[in-house]
C-alpha cells in the first residue's frame, strides 16, 4: 500500500490536470514557503546572506551592479514571487510553468544569450530503495544566476563551500561558470547514487544465491524499474549538455567549452554505467529463477529419492502382508506353493537383509548420479 | 467473445476495403449525423453558437469577417457535406479521404502555408482496460480553424472555456496559436490516461503477488499490447511536432515557436514514459513466472514433506503387517529369527516412540531447510 | 514434410544456381506462357484487349500513339519474349534478370526518367497459414507502363474496373499516375491480408486460453515467421516509396507528390502494424509457456491433494494392520502395551471418525489455499 | 574436444601474436606452397596457364602490355614473394599484412585509382555444421586484377567459365568489371551457404518437434553462434559495396554502377536472410523449451494418473487389513462395530465393484481433463 | 565477499568523493612512488634510461634538442610532480584530474595540435576470470610523446623492443607515429584477452552440459558482466579512433592515416567479436536453463517409473492383505464369494506371474517412450 503509493506520488506528471492554459503559474498545494539566498561576489569581494522577503534580495543586489550574484530560492509557497520573477528576469511564462511543475526532463532553452536550464538534483533512499529527485532549474544572465528549487536541501554546499573558501578560479569566472559549476556538482553526485545502487544489487544477488523469497524478485523488479527511470532522467542530461557544447561562443566561451566537454563525458559514463546495471538486473532476474528451479530441483529430489526406496520396499512388506492361506480349509490340504516363503526360519532375516541391500544399492545409484551434491 | 471483436473492431484499418480509388470520399456506414458549432472571435468580441446546417454556419462566417473562427463539426453521416468542404476550404481530397477513414497515424501535412493535421484523442476504458481513441482531424487558415472528428464527445471542453472566458492571451493570438492550443490540449489529456493505466498496472502487480489466476497474465499481456498501440500513436505525434517545430515563420511565428517546442517536449516525455510503462510490463510477466513457479514449489514441498514423513513409515507398519510364521506350521519348530519383535512385550510402544522420533527428525530437516517460511 | 516443402519453396531465392553470368535471363523451368493484355485509353478513349502474341500486341500500340498504354504481360515462358523486351523497351539485362528472379527486394530504379519498380503482391493463404507473394515488376516509360508478372490472377482488378469506368481522375493523368496507381492498390492489399493475420492470432489466442495442444506453439513461432518475412517484404517497400517521394519534378510531377506521400504513409502504418503483431507473438508465446505451467501446477495440486490425503491415512491403516502379539506365544503373558487398541468395542469407528476428520481438514487446507479455484 | 578446438581454429584473430610491428610480414606456419595462374585475355584473345613460379608469370604480363591479366596466386608460404609483389605492385604493407592475416573483415580501400578489397569465400559443412570461410584478398590496377587467398580450392570456377567460353561482355569491359565480377560470385555462393542452414534448421525443428534429445538445444544454439558470425562477415561486405558505389566515377564508371548497385542489393539481401534465420532459432529454442516443458506435464500426467487411481485404493484395502479384534479376547464380547463389514457374505466382491467404479470416474475425470490426449 | 569486493573496486568511479574542483589534482591514496623513463631517438641516435627524479630527466630531454622523446611515468604518489607537468606541458588541470582519476573512458582531446589521449590496458586475471584494466594517458607535443600510468607493469615493452632494436621505420617517424604505435599495441592485446574469454566460455559450456552446478550460472552471468564492461570500454576506443582518423593532416600525416584507419579497423573487429560472446553468453544461460530443466525431466522419469510400477503392485498386495471372514463366526456359514483366491493352491503363483507380467508392460510402455534413454 505505502509501496504503491510512493511510485505514484513519485510520477507527479502523471497526476497533474489536464487542460490548463499554457504559461499558467499554478503553485503546488503542499510547497513550502520560500526563503532566499544570495552569494555576491567578484575578485576581491563575497558576501552570503539570507534575506527574509524577495524585494530585500532585490534592492541588495542593485546595490551591487559590479558583482555577480548567485541568488537562490528554495520553497515555492508564494503565487506572487513567481510573477515578480517573471517580470524582473524577463522570463517567458511558459518557462515558469516549468519551473513550478515539478517533473520537466531535463533540458536547456536560450533566448538572447540567457540560458534557462532544469536539471535534477538524485538522492539514493536506502531504506526504500527508491531514487528521489528534486528539480533544479537555473536561470543565468550576463551578471547573475537565479537557481530555483522546491526542496530546502540540496547537493550544492561543496559549491558554495568553494566560493566561500575562494578557492580555484571560480570568483574570477564569468556567472556561465558558475552555471556549470552548479550542473557539475549535480552531475557529480550521480555516480555515488549509481555506486549505492551497485552495493544494492550485491546485497540482493547475495540473498539470491543463499535465501531468496517471495519478495526478492519484486526488490529487482522494482530496482530494474528505478534504474529505467534514472536513465530517463540522464539521457536528457545528456542531450543538454551537448546541446550546451554546440552553443555559441558569445554564450559559452571557448575557454570553458572544455569544461562543459569534461561534464558531457560525464553523463555519457552514468549512461554507461546505468545501462550496464540495468543489464545485471536481468541477469539476477536469470539468476533468481534459476534459483528456483534448482530448489524445484531439490524438492523433487528429495520426494524422488525417499519413494524411490520405500515405495517397492513397502510393496515387498505387502507381499508378505498378504493371507493366501496355506492349506485348504475344507480339505486341509496344503498348498505348497502358497507363500511357501513364510514357513521357512530364516525368511525374515533374508528379506531384511535383500531390502537393506536394495536401499544400499538405491542410495549408490543417486550417489552416481551427483543427486546428493548440491543439497 | 467480446474482447476479441473489441480489438478488431478498434483496428479498423485492418477491415477497409482495399483497391478503393484514392480520394473516394466513404462515409463510414454507423456514423453519427453532423452537428455544427462555431466559436468565433476577436479581441473584443466572442460568439458561441450551434447550427443547423453548415449553410447557416458558413453564412455567419462571411458576416463576420474580421474575427478568427473555430469551426468544429462532429459527426459524418452526410456525403454532401464533404464535397461542399473539400470545395469551400480547397482540402485536397486524398486529404479528405484521411478525415473519413478513422485510422490515420497523427501527422501534419502543409500547402502554400495552410496546414493540414491529424491527431488523436484518447481515453482509458477503466472496465476494459482499453485504450479508445478518436482521430481529431484540424485545418487552418489564415483566420479559421476548422476541426472535424466523428464523436461528439471530445477533450476540448476546456480549451473552449479558456476561450470564452477570455483568460490569457488566446483571443489575441493568430489562427494558428488556436491550432498548438488544440494540440496542446489533445496531448495534456495522454498525460491522465497513462496516469490511470499506471494504476492499473499496480493493481495487477498486487494481484500477481497475492492471488494470481490464469487470466492475470492474459491481462498483463493485453495490457502490453495496448502499451504497444499507445506507443504507435504517440510516436508520430513526435514527429508531427517535429515537423511543425522545422517549418518557416511564416507559417509558424518566431514568438510560437517555444509554444510547440513545449508540445514537443510533452511528446517525447510521454514516448520515456510509454517505453518504461512497456518494460515494465515485462516485469510483470516475469513477476508472473516466478509466482507460478513458487506455488508450483509450494505444491511440490507439501507432497514432498507428507510423502517423506509418511512413506517410510509406512513401510515400517507394513513390515509389521507380514505374516511370516513364528513356527513350523507341519513340525512345530519355532523359528527365533522370524519376527522376534512380535511377541515382545514393548514392541509396539516402542516403534510408535521410533516412527514419532523419525517424524520429529524429518521435520527439524524440513524446517532447516526453510521449506515451511514461504507458505 | 509438405510444410516443410513449402517453406523452402517459398524462399525460392536459396535454391538459385550460383555463379551465372549476371544479366543472364533464364525462364524458369515451370512458368507459364505468357498472356498478353493490353489497356489503352486516353481522355476519350478506351480499349482493352488479350492478343495472342507480343507482335500483335506491339503493333496495336504503335497505332495508337496518342494514348496512355498498360501493357500486361502474364507468364515467363518464352525465352525469345524478354529479350525482344529488353530491345523493345530499352531495359538494361540485370533489370530483365531481376523481374525473371522471382525473388526480388522491392526497389526502383530510375534511368533517364524511366522508372523500373518491383513490387510484391500478398495473398495469406488461411488454410497453411503461411503469406504467398508474387512479384510484379513495373516498366513505366512517358506513354506506357510495362507491367511483367509470373501469375495469371493479381490483385490489380479494383483498378483496371476503375479505368474502365472511367471514374475519378486515372484516364486524363501522365502514365506516372497509373505507377502510383499500381503500387497503392499492391500496398491497400496488405491491409486485409494483415486483418486476417489478426483473426488467426485471436483464434490462436483462444486455443491457447482453452485447449493447447504441443502443436500450438508450433503455430504461433510459424506465424511469428511469417511475420518476420512480411516485415522483410515491407521494409523495403517503404525505402521504395520514400525514393521515389524524393525523386525529381520531371519524374514525379508535383501535383502527385501527395499521392507518393500517401502511399509512403501507408507503408508506414503498415510497418507499425506488422511490428506490434510481431511484439503480439511474443506474448503468445509468453502465455503458451504460463499455460503449461498452469497445467503443470494442476497435474502436481491433483496429485499432492490425493496424495496428501491418502498416504497419511494408509500408514494409519498400515499400523492397524501389524501383528503384534497380544500375548506371549509360549507364555500366555498378556502384553498390555502391545496394540491395545485393537481390543476396544469401538476403536473401529473412533479411527474412521479420525481419519474423516483429518480428510476434511486437509480439504479445508488446500481449500483455503485456493488450490481448487484454477481447476 | 573436437569440437572445441574447431572453434578455436576458426577465430584464428584470437590466437595472432600480439605486439608485432605494423605492416609485419610473417607468413603463417601451416601455409601452402604457392601456385601462380595467370588468365590474359582482350577481345580477341584468350590465354590461360599455371606458371611455375611468381617470376615466369611476371614475364608473361611484360609480353602481353595490351591484355588484361587476372593473376591468381593461391598458397602463401613464401616469405620473398611477398615482398617482391609489394614492390612490384605498389602495395602498402599493411595491406599486404592483412593478406597474411586470414581473419579481416571484408573491406574495401582506395589509394590512387588502386583498390584493395578483402572478401570472404564461404563454404557450409553439411557434417559439422558450421560454416568454413576463406579469405580472398583482390587487388586492382588499370589493366591487372591480382587475386591471393590461401586455399587451392574457391567458389570461383563459374566466373573462369565465363571468361573461357567468352560468353557475355566480360572480356570487352575494363578490369574493374573482373573486380565485381569476382566478389559477386563470392556473394552468389551465399545464398545457397544459407540455403543449407535452412535445411538444417527444419531438420532440427522437425528433431524437437519429435525426439528432442539434450544435444538438440547444444545445436541449435551453436547454430546461432554461426549465424551470428556470418552475420559479422556479411554486414562489413554491405559497408564495403556501398563505400564501392559512392566511389568517383574514374574508379567505378557510371555505365557498372547499376552492377555494383545489383551486388550491393545481394548484400543487403543477404542480410535480412541472416537476420530472419537468427530471430528463427530463437523460436526453435522456445520450442525446445516447450517441448521439455510438455514433456514434463506427461511424465507428471503418468505419475498423477498411477497415484491418483492406486493410492486411494490401496488405503481402503489397508483399511480392511487392520486387525480389529472381533471380540474381546478376554471376555469374548462381539464388538458389534470393530469391522462388522469383514463378517458379511458379499462385502468382498461389494468392494471390488466400489473400487472398480472409483477408477472408472477417475479414468473418466481425467479423461475430461484431457490428460490423455497429448501422449 | 572477496568477490565483492573485487567488483566494487574495479568500479573506483562509484567511490569518489562528489562535488570536487573541477581541475582539483588529488593523488590517490594507495598510489605508487612514480618512476621516470626516458626513451630519446633520431634516425642515428638511440638512449634509454631510468631517471631517479623528474628534474634529471626533464635536463636530459632539453639537452637533446633534436631527437624525440619518449617519456614514460609510471605510478602517481607525488603531488608536486604533476603541477609541474602541467607547468611544463602546459597541460589544462582537467585533463591531468583524468589522468589522476583511474577511471575515465577512453577518448582523444585536441588543442593547437597537441593530443591528450587516454587509452585502457586490459588484462585477463584467468583465476578470478575478471578483467583487470589498468588507465594509460598519453600526451603529445612536436617532439615528444609523454606516458602517465599507475602500475608500473604495462604491455608496451614489445614496442619498446622495436625501437631498440630499430626495426620498421618507427625511429624515422614523427612522434605522432610513436603515439600510433602505442595505441596500437595496447588494441593488439586485447584480443589475447577476448580469446582467453573465448577458452573460458568453451570451459564453462563444457561444464553446464556435463555438470553444472548452482555456482555455474552465476559464472556465467559474471562473465557476462565482464563482457558488459569490455564493450564500455571498446566503445569508446572507437569512437576515439573515429575521432583521430577524421582530424586535420597537420595533426595526422596523410601518410600515417592509413595506420589509423587499420586501428580503426581493429576496433570495429574487436567490438563484433564482443557483441558475438555477448550474445552466446546468453546461449550459455539458455543451455543452463534447459539442463536444469532437463534434470528435473529426470528426476521426475525416476519417480515416475517407480511409482507407477509399485504403487499399482502394492495395491493388489494389499487387497489380498484384506481380513475379509471366510465364514460368519457366528454360524460359521461360508462366504464363497469372500476372498476365494485365498484359497486356490496356485493363487499366490499366478499372482507373482501377473505381477511380473504387469511389470514388464511398464517398461516396455517407458521405453517406447523413450524415458530410458537420456539418463
Amino acid at each position: 500500500m505505502a509501496k504503491r503509493k510512493t511510485r505514484r506520488s513519485r510520477n507527479k506528471i502523471l497526476d497533474r490536470k489536464a487542460g490548463n492554459r499554457p504559461g499558467h503559474l499554478a503553485v503546488p498545494a503542499e510547497a513550502f514557503t520560500p526563503r532566499f539566498f544570495l552569494i555576491s561576489f567578484h575578485d576581491q569581494f563575497f558576501e552570503e546572506k539570507e534575506y527574509a522577503t524577495y524585494e530585500q534580495l532585490k534592492q541588495r543586489v542593485h546595490e551591487l551592479p559590479d558583482a555577480r550574484h548567485w541568488i537562490d530560492i528554495r520553497g515555492y509557497n508564494s503565487q506572487g514571487l513567481f510573477e515578480k520573477l517573471v517580470a524582473d528576469f524577463k522570463i517567458h511564462p511558459l518557462q515558469m510553468e516549468d519551473v513550478l511543475n515539478d517533473y520537466q526532463r531535463p533540458k536547456v532553452e536560450q533566448d538572447q544569450g540567457r540560458l534557462f536550464i532544469i536539471t535534477r538534483m538524485l538522492r539514493w533512499s536506502a531504506e526504500q530503495h527508491i531514487l528521489e529527485d528534486v528539480q533544479l532549474s537555473v536561470f543565468t544572465g550576463s551578471n547573475y544566476v537565479l537557481t530555483l528549487q522546491s526542496d530546502y536541501d540540496d547537493c550544492l554546499n561543496p559549491l558554495r563551500d568553494r566560493i566561500r573558501s575562494g578557492l580555484g578560479v571560480i570568483r574570477q569566472r564569468p556567472s556561465i561558470y558558475i552555471t556549470y559549476a552548479i550542473l557539475d556538482v549535480v552531475l557529480d553526485f550521480y555516480f555515488p547514487v549509481i555506486g549505492k545502487i551497485s552495493s544494492y544489487m550485491e546485497e540482493l544477488e547475495q540473498t539470491i544465491l543463499e535465501q531468496p523469497s517471495k519478495q526478492t524478485l519484486g526488490q529487482v523488479l522494482s530496482l530494474k524499474n528505478e534504474l529505467i527511470r534514472l536513465r530517463r532522467i540522464v539521457w536528457p542530461e545528456r542531450d543538454k549538455m551537448n546541446e550546451l557544447l554546440r552553443m555559441d561562443e558569445h554564450i559559452i566561451p571557448a575557454s570553458l567549452q572544455i569544461y562543459f566537454r569534461d561534464a558531457y563525458d560525464h553523463t555519457i559514463q552514468l549512461i554507461d554505467l546505468i545501462d550496464s546495471h540495468k543489464e545485471m538486473t536481468s541477469s539476477l532476474v536469470e539468476l533468481y529463477m534459476s534459483t528456483v528451479s534448482n530448489r524445484m530441483n531439490n524438492i523433487m529430489k528429495v520426494l524422488t529419492i525417499i519413494s524411490s526406496i520405500f515405495i517397492p520396499l513397502s510393496f515387498v512388506a505387502g507381499v508378505y502382508g498378504m493371507n493366501f492361506s496355506r492349506e485348504d480349509p475344507e480339505t486341509g490340504e496344503v498348498f505348497r506353493y502358497s507363500m511357501p516363503e513364510l514357513y521357512q526360519p530364516f525368511s525374515y532375516p533374508i528379506l531384511l537383509f535383500i531390502m537393506t541391500v536394495l536401499v544400499v544399492l538405491q542410495l549408490y545409484f543417486f550417489y552416481r548420479k551427483g543427486w546428493f551434491k548440491s543439497f
